[in-house]
């Protein structure tokens, strides 16, 4: 179960409201309103309201870039223009709010995006949920040799299904002692006083569910994306991302466009990378040790000249 | 003439708008939207896009303190108890954005509210009208004696006049000087470039009117309001707050009326106006010179136990 | 242990490093330089660096408020003056680095001061070591019945012991679990691949060690000081507020006074509140009743007007 | 003269100062400590305090990836490293404060940058100096016909005469006529008030010098300069930021070098254009018509390609 039935009651009453606005408004989007995407086992993200839309972007630059704007006869080009030169405020006048069920461990990199606004339910005032986060089979990667901060391989059956076992009994058993230190509820003992709550939570595990509502303009969220898109990103926020970029395809298209191709699907090549790729065009051969980047960098910039469009 | 065809066209285009949401709305700031609130002589405030109501508060601070929230029976003893006890963070979840036209002295304050994200007009861009602002003979007041920051008594009627005059007048000839050095439009001289737009803006004065797209989060703007529409902030800004609080009275009321209750009509005492304030309630007679106060906390002690409410 | 042994090294190297140097330098902070205070049972507050000091708030507050501040004869009372007024950024002239130990519950909570910089210690790239808080038996309190977010009496004897049992026991499994499932180091099994640092680290009970460097400028720890050295603030976090406090009398100490009688032992009072001390002070006896105040307003203004100072 | 008398003393007497300290000291910044960069006609750039070297850096790197950073041998490759992929958070590690004089209309650009620390001397308590920003000769561009925002050729020499004539005479004039308003000083007229500072101020021109302390984080500094120190911004701006990257340089050599690599001569190519570089490279001759790209696209990768390391 994703949400309680109070939570499904409140999703209901909301998105039975109907109401008149002079506001921009994006039928697609409001089709997606209070809809729960479903990411990982128990988590999700829906969207709760929005502001501005592809126009209001363009508006502000107007404002911005005056009569300059008028040679872009476009707004799609406009937005591309903005984006590709990293004039970001226009972007910064749409804002949207998510609510979002995400494990504590997520929820601890998420956070390190300042610029956002949040409330997380606090184990302070409330109980936690007795929900966590159990990766699939198929996700329980080893330790990647390569890249420090990576995984890499696939665990082979028996030690997966091992690790399995563990994460389940652990977060089970702790959620357990923490129902038990707290003393609450109608199974509560009366000779014991229960443990107060912002102590009992420290018992739990960091696959444990919290939630928060989220909130971020446009230009922030991309930010947000770029890092949590990556392919180097955890594959356990990475779906988290994979959620929000179709919630901002539908709200944002022109906008979300330019991202994919400026941002997510671009590359940034340094002034020495940039004199090797010139030497390549002008017919030479160039190899690694000759063409002054450290092994690194070589591997990175083949990389982006040999990939496909992704 | 406070908006150009071109905006007044644009603005009846939006306000004749009328779309179907599911999202929060507010009638009252409905009814507001797009309408262009006067200040000064060619400014104005309008409100453009809000995301958000007073439910919106409840429903974030509800997720984040959970069953502690229920207690507090109704949403308005909640926003008055988040208010009182500066739980700012369900405040950030609505937003609202204005489209601001202000002397430019008037826009270097504002623009130190850093949280806040704006659009200004670029006068790289684009060419800025003949307009400045020109004060009401009776805010034209004198440096004020006791403090350095304020303005005291109006000036003499012919000392008034004179400042008048050579406002208006330097104002005029620097703008015609910038439209002459730019050198553009129907009276253009052929013989001339015309200087670049960045340079030529050098020679405006402060008094002339820049305008901006500028939105914030409902917490951050109320720390704006708390020190722009405080008596101790200059009238020329004081005026922008008092607009910008009929929107947000309309809007939020329940959290406008805790803001006003809590934040512009509350007075803190530190440690020591504390003690003096106790003996006074014990029926001691206390003067500055027993209260260990310096003169200045003195007073503002005594001006605070002695204030009618605003 | 509180400290690894490279760790230790790096502080005694760091510790015995002197240099000169021409900027503003506080004797009494340089004594306490890269010394950790202990807090709670493994965790410690170090100050790693700090720029700025009283008379670096006093410089950028006369290049703001110029001839003004001439009439403030002194540096003590400007700082005052500036903190009983909140002109906050002279304040955001000094900075401080800190490098902090802490259960990753306690983490959860400090985060939220978003203006801060932040590297914390990544399990995705290291190992986090067998360290967890365990609270001593006297802060081991009931939840209150009174207070949703605070915490009661203490335990009994035999309750508080059954707490810290599982406590210790749960954390001790599950850090065991996690390193098994890691199976790293002199112990690794070599029939099996181990499990990704970043998925392993979902083990972990939230009251695990972290660590990270923080900064934070003057203003902004004020900030954090006045919500976190709060006693509604949880006793976990209150401890570290209070070692960073040390800190900061030793190294701003007129702007640390200042913070003192003006934030942390001042109290606002609403209008509401206002109008019944002046009541009060005409001779009037007013009760909850009849002051027009909620229960829970009059008994905060009760519990202010009779507080002794702190 | 740059300096008033007052300001040249409390330089002197701060560049006498003479400390010890534990702190990391940068022996190459100390010796350009309290100097004054000289910028433009009036202004300059000069550094007041700092924090953090390149050390620092590295240091708040290896917490973070802690085991996994050891396998970058030595500092500057993790700094490269950093740079490379935008591990921004051990940047903000380390800060500098400036003092800057500048004109007003340049401060309006810099202020922009939201996240740094600013105390602006304020012509509300203060009255602003008779110092005005007027262009070199050559300096004086025509409006760039194909770029909106910058500017073009050199202005004819009889032209510029006469623009520098009209930018003198309103700016003398404006001054002159602010300070009769004042009506303050040893020629006061006592049979007039004299008009508040905060109001007399309107009528400066926008070349009025101001100056003020500001503070950053290299990681907000270098984005600063990255936008700053561009071909695109205005020559005003630049000389500024070229002034601060020479106080950079000295402070941070590791770091300001992969800067300059990894983003100020780098080049980032969409994914758009980085399908055109593959196909160039498999030795297909490729022009605008056949890129996909739009022509303005199309010269910018032309433009990158060709480009001589700067």
């Amino acid at each position: 179960m994703r949400l309680t039935p109070e939570q499904q009651a409140e999703l209901d009453a909301e998105a039975g409201r109907r109401a008149e606005t002079r506001r921009p408004t994006v039928p697609e989007l409001e089709a997606m309103l209070f809809r729960a995407l479903p990411v990982l086992d128990h988590g999700f993200v829906r969207v709760i309201d929005y502001m501005g839309d592809d126009a209001a972007i363009v508006q502000a630059a107007r404002v911005s870039y005056g009569a300059g704007t008028r040679r872009v006869s476009e707004d799609a080009g406009l937005i591309r223009y903005l984006m590709r030169h990293r004039h970001s405020t226009p972007f910064e006048m749409c804002e949207i709010k998510y609510h979002v069920k995400l494990p504590i461990f997520v929820a601890r990199q998420w956070i390190r995006h300042r610029t956002a606004n949040v409330n997380e339910y606090s184990a302070r005032y409330s109980i936690l949920d007795r929900e966590f986060y159990i990766p699939e089979l198929r996700h329980l990667a080893a330790q990647s040799a390569s890249n420090r901060q990576g995984s890499g391989a696939p665990l082979a059956a028996d030690e997966a299904e091992r690790v399995l076992a563990l994460l389940r009994e652990d977060a089970a058993r702790c959620h357990d002692h923490y129902a038990q230190m707290l003393n609450e509820g109608p199974e509560r003992d009366p000779a014991r006083s229960g443990l107060a709550r912002e102590l009992a939570r420290m018992n739990l595990t960091l696959n444990t569910y919290t939630q928060w509502y989220w909130k971020s303009d446009l230009h922030n969220l991309f930010h947000f994306l770029a890092l949590r898109a990556d392919p180097h990103a955890q594959h356990e926020i990475r779906v988290y991302a994979a959620a929000i970029m179709q919630t901002v395809r539908a709200w944002v298209p022109m906008a979300f466009q330019a991202f994919e191709d400026y941002r997510l699907n671009a590359v940034t090549l340094s002034a020495q990378m940039l004199a090797v790729v010139r030497r390549m065009l002008a017919g030479e051969a160039v190899d690694q040790a000759g063409s002054g980047l450290s092994r690194r960098e070589w591997s990175e910039l083949t990389a982006a000249l040999r990939r496909d469009a992704r």
